[in-house]
């Protein structure tokens, strides 16, 4: 097992920022800057060809650790980041993009690519989990969340199906061939976010994978517009669903 | 035309209640009780066998009011509250309570009463509205929403189809068939609510009904759950969304 090794720090407008690597993944862990306190730990995926840093990921940390108090971290997902990218990563990004240019679907590549990904990523989770719980700040003892749109969603959904420790998410945005079977065995609160006009996920696809999740408490919201038109309200959603459930429980470690 | 008739006054925790009349229909206005400013007004519509005062009604308008400083008004549906039943409306209770007693669908018998009811009411909402706007704190110049889910929505949306002045709505389970067409006039932002596991409405009703609207911003909240089940943080999110359309628009008289 590797423990979290911290690699820099800076911190701006309240909201300290951690470099870490846990073994070869490199990641961030995002916590208030008004004294490092117990809190819960919101862990998020991001998007492809994105990485940890990215602007979406970073906006939704400043509302969960800023606004609410909580810890967020993010790694790099394989092939992502300051991660190298493999000859498959790249027969695979390259495939999509000459599918792009063909107007053919989407889909079918990047079912199966995110689908390879979560392979990889899912036991890095679970070891950057193990790492993160040993820091005084976080602890085994508090809630943990994850939140994760697109790829995010195609790792998060097989992590959090094989995770007791995560007890609520938000997820959205992708297919269900791959992920409704892991999707059923998921009974903690989640929200799924999807959009009505998305130009590469189905409507019927998108509520076939919602509609699988085992939960008795989910919420789904839809909006108007095209896959990369997700509103920025629904972060402030995210954040709000992830607050209802773990309260603000801030406590002091002393 | 019939102006308004103010009838009673009470105020409790902030929130100002004054019951009024418009010609024949008894209504209530919600407003701060920190002094009558001019603000956005929401229009909310009760639900099927309720009343103005519903805690559900009030419950929404002290979010509104205490919350966001905005005003709020319910009248009397025909054959609910303060108002008489005719022998239409004996009729068609009866015929909804064998129904449900006999197990058999409710909802061709809550589709034809309502649109009945809606014929009624649309024409006494125009009313109500332009005597609401005579008033200083209201005017004919500032934002207004409509509220309204079930009976709410079979009288709102052919209410709002037909009204310029109503800018932003909450609509929720109800059935297409009625009013789909007069969805497909919609263009406001809208926010629509149904419930995955609603014993009345068919999820593809539900749906086919939020295609409907026209509007390029609309959002769908789906919640798992029976009819009845519709979770509280969505009265949260729709004041949040006349939040959004109508800013914290409070401005003063003077």
């Amino acid at each position: 097992m590797h423990s979290l090794q911290f690699t820099a720090e800076s911190s701006s407008n309240g909201m300290i920022e951690r470099d870490f690597t846990v073994g070869e993944v490199p990641g961030v862990l995002w916590s208030p800057a008004s004294g490092i306190e117990r809190a819960p730990l919101v862990l998020m995926g991001h998007g492809g060809g994105n990485h940890k840093k990215h602007p979406a990921m970073a906006g939704r940390a400043r509302l969960l650790v800023t606004g609410r108090g909580f810890h967020v971290a993010v790694i790099d997902v394989p092939g992502h980041g300051d991660r190298p990218r493999t000859a498959h990563d790249e027969r695979e990004i390259a495939e999509l993009y000459r599918a792009r240019a063909a107007g053919e679907p989407e889909g079918p590549i990047v079912v199966r690519y995110n689908a390879h990904l979560a392979q990889l990523a899912v036991p890095e989770w679970r070891a950057t989990l193990d790492a993160l719980q040993e820091l005084p700040e976080i602890g085994t003892d508090g809630p943990v969340g994850y939140f994760g749109i697109n790829m995010g969603t195609a790792i998060g959904i097989p992590f959090v199906a094989s995770e007791p420790r995560i007890t609520a998410a938000v997820f959205g945005q992708h297919w269900p061939d791959v992920l409704a079977e892991d999707a059923k065995q998921i009974t903690i609160p989640i929200e799924f976010d999807l959009q009505w006009d998305d130009e590469h996920i189905p409507r019927e696809a998108g509520l076939a994978l919602f509609d699988a999740f085992a939960s008795t408490e989910k919420s789904l919201h839809v909006n108007a517009g095209k896959h990369k038109e997700l509103p920025r309200f629904e972060a402030d959603s995210a954040v709000r669903f992830f607050a209802r459930h773990f309260g603000r429980a801030v406590t002091s470690l002393i």
